[in-house]
């Protein structure tokens, strides 16, 4: 259960660090010192608070912060020892689910980038696929060092604001969340395309898919709930299955056997996990096109 | 190396039947009685010549023609006692890739085919691929003994027509080939796209996928030669995949990373073996369509 | 200014038949009948009680009811003899731009409707264009009595509709509305188009055509305002230009002189002047599709 | 009747001369050059050879040269006093048809042009619409002297490439024609479109329309001969219209009344007289897509 930033407005200074303690890991000095900031109107400004702690604390409170990560896909993980949060964040991009050789690449470019940079590697996981966090890794590792404690720094604020998001019920929303929609249109009866089935699916570059959503159009030819709302689309290569051939079947158009179009795949790349992106079809049983909306 | 028509209607009525021999299953007296309507002046006349005498024999030579095909995927098979023809034949549609659970079904099918009809399961391989032929199994089964041995005729004149056309060469050709072809259309530059890679794949209801044709595009966006051409295309359900987001980096387009379209996949179902499919997309990095040319 | 349904309750019956007086044609009548079914939850039970005094009337009052309604472009017309009413509404259609030509056309099917069926002849004009009024001048000239009378009634009843809507504020709205709207995407840079300004034009068969809007999209790429919308769409044929080469210019895309695409027309038909028409375009400066969306 | 490169290589050099003595303007000499020049095995030999001349000619005579072209839509064209190859140029951009206002517009732009350079203004009409004239002038009016006077050249060179096209028939072409092609895609039956009508349109700033071709579509979807061939595309701004309303109600599809789409008009430019611009359509009843194909 969300508590509302009423409650949190009311509490004593003890119970507001408590109930904020885990949104930086390991780390509940930055909501105590939040605290003193209250009451705050939005969530904004509560998120906003919590930042300028972690930046107005000294050098070796921020460096401690960052060591208290823990390893993606590391020991930790595997042995069920990370903070729930973690837990939960390290599972959304299927680092529970990695072959050995990923573990291996895992491990190998956790220990090059520590042994650069002597902190483990942060990324906010919530906007990523594994695929884009093995290119962010390798990135991430070519930079220089001051700039990489920047960019680690910016994916904790990140996930701070993630996690504040789902702990916190506000009036205002933080601009975490990306959209992804659709809408099926039918050129062969000129309307909407009503009752047609989706899939979404995440593909990974070594020919790994893994469905995501499956839902079907209303009589708006749209889905009545956006396939990806309310939080990040992790960044990725995704793919939309739609079955128009069932569809047209279905409303008694004559269609060869196979049909010339029958399972319409879209696939498409997401580089802005906080975009919005809009992947209708037009179609026809015999030609269709897409386009990126928003 | 093919033998030519004025070769054939040149020779003696023994080396015409020997070279012409294995054109009908085990069945040289087709070509035999062909020999005497000599000389032909097209491959057409050729092949109507050998129909023509197939359905002038003896209700029971027809019978003999028929039970002396192959079980498809069957023992003789796997044993490798077929005719080289019915070998390659076989070999075209993946017969020799089978899974155990394929090989199983195909056992299943051939028997409950026999004991219906009592003849072999006939079908012209090259029209077909692995599905496709499990889809014609069951819809053959389910018709009546009749109409099933005309059909099983008409295949062994399909594949009669299929061996004239790979043994002589003559100026006209048989009605067998149908074309797949495609074009890609830069709708950025407003011109035809260069030097698009394209690959072929044949998609089975299983999942899995087979590579026919790695290609690209030339200056005109087609490429050089039909993506299959000069035979029938077999009937079943293919992906084209234009990778689109390699030729606009080429070009110096800008583009997130993931790009929004990078490998654009073309899924589309062939039910005529000879017809022409032309499959043309007309893209930008944000919008592509496409539709059945011919 | 509009009166509300709550003042249209509280009123003495003579001030609410004052009110409503000329709703249907010099038919007082209509509104003293209803006056008596007060009080009105929605609007929409107004217009019955309306429609249902009509129907429940002597078959004289109904007839005379309709003889009420002037000619279209007829005389009254030409001398501003009409009520004020009707003669908003026969502007609405341009029936006062009429050329000689076309005013000699009416009068002639006027007196030929007159001579068959003994009544003027009845259009909602405001669900017309003049060309489609002429259309279905001709479509109900070769109709038998009996379903004329019930026609003309039906047009009445959607006059009232219309007057009733304009007239009085209510919470519901009357289904009288359609709606035109559209959408700009630049498939060149993959998002909306901003700034593309936009003419809708009404056109004639005689090659006459009438600019209906001006406009520009907004940063979603759609139109503050729908082209058309609170109000029928006259029925007709209607041309969409977008002025993209200007766009596409002005965001420093190089374009041939002159451009490739620079306004492009799309023409449509409206056929359901209570339907919902969304006619969206998807342009690169090489290339454009649109369809009929809802 | 065209003369052949076999007949002119084997006149006396008098001959030669008077056959091809107009190809320059008012100086058989250039012709007179060439002939020195002969055998020539191609048209494009015999064009190079001519421009040679006129480039080796004293200052003084290409100067003549230049000065011996009449003024476009001047008095001696009003006057009917041109050769007749100017005035079956002159024509071919409507330069006869010009209203009282153009007429005045280019005599203002003649005397403009003259006063600055001292020769008259010549432009390859055949390569023109008025409008795009109009817009050369003020374009060339802009610049230099020097390079004015190349660029008149150049032009004298075009005009006499696409005089000596018509005039001699050889086994080569010289590079002067563009192409101007279309398809008609029925995305509604998954074939080509036969029969549809389409017309061609010339359009002006002023809103003039000329019409050029009327035709219809083939079996194929394509016209039976390109809609411009063989000579340039004159510069300027086209209508292309498609009767695809006509064409489905004919096909037995049930349309509104007026249907969505009737007549389809597809706008473009042409910048490049010798370019080849196919503009395809592939529509349903509902929607359609074009671009520049090539």
């Amino acid at each position: 259960m969300a508590i509302t930033l009423d409650q949190l407005n009311a509490m004593s200074a003890a119970d507001f660090t408590a109930a904020l303690a885990d949104i930086y890991e390991h780390s509940p000095w930055v909501a105590e010192a939040a605290a003193k900031q209250r009451p705050f109107a939005t969530l904004s400004a509560l998120h906003e608070a919590m930042v300028a702690a972690v930046r107005a604390a000294p050098a070796e409170a921020r460096q401690k912060l960052i060591t208290a990560h823990p390893d993606l896909a590391g020991k930790a993980a595997r042995a069920g020892a990370l903070t729930p949060d973690s837990t939960r964040e390290q599972l959304s991009a299927g680092l529970d689910r990695l072959s050995e050789a990923d573990y291996a690449r895992f491990h190998q470019l956790n220990d090059a980038y520590k042994a650069k940079f002597g902190i483990p590697f942060i990324v906010c996981v919530r906007r990523h696929t594994r695929d884009s966090i093995l290119a962010e890794f390798e990135r991430r590792l070519a930079q220089g060092g001051t700039a990489e404690t920047d960019t680690a720094l910016g994916e904790i604020f990140r996930i701070g604001a993630l996690r504040l998001d789902q702990r916190v019920s506000a009036p205002d929303a933080l601009p975490i969340s990306g959209r992804l929609s659709t809408h099926v249109l039918d050129t062969h009866s000129g309307r909407p395309a009503e009752g047609v089935a989706i899939e979404l699916w995440e593909l990974s570059h070594d020919g790994a898919e893994r469905l995501i959503v499956t839902t079907a159009t209303n009589r708006d030819g749209r889905t009545d709930a956006p396939l990806i709302g309310g939080r990040p689309i992790p960044k990725g290569v995704y793919e939309l299955r739609f079955f128009i051939g069932a569809y047209f079947r279905h409303r008694g158009v004559a269609l060869p056997d196979p049909p010339f179009l029958d399972v319409v795949p879209i696939r498409f790349g997401v580089a802005e996990p906080e975009g919005h992106y809009h992947v209708p079809i037009s179609a026809s049983p015999w030609a269709y096109g897409t386009y990126r909306g928003s």
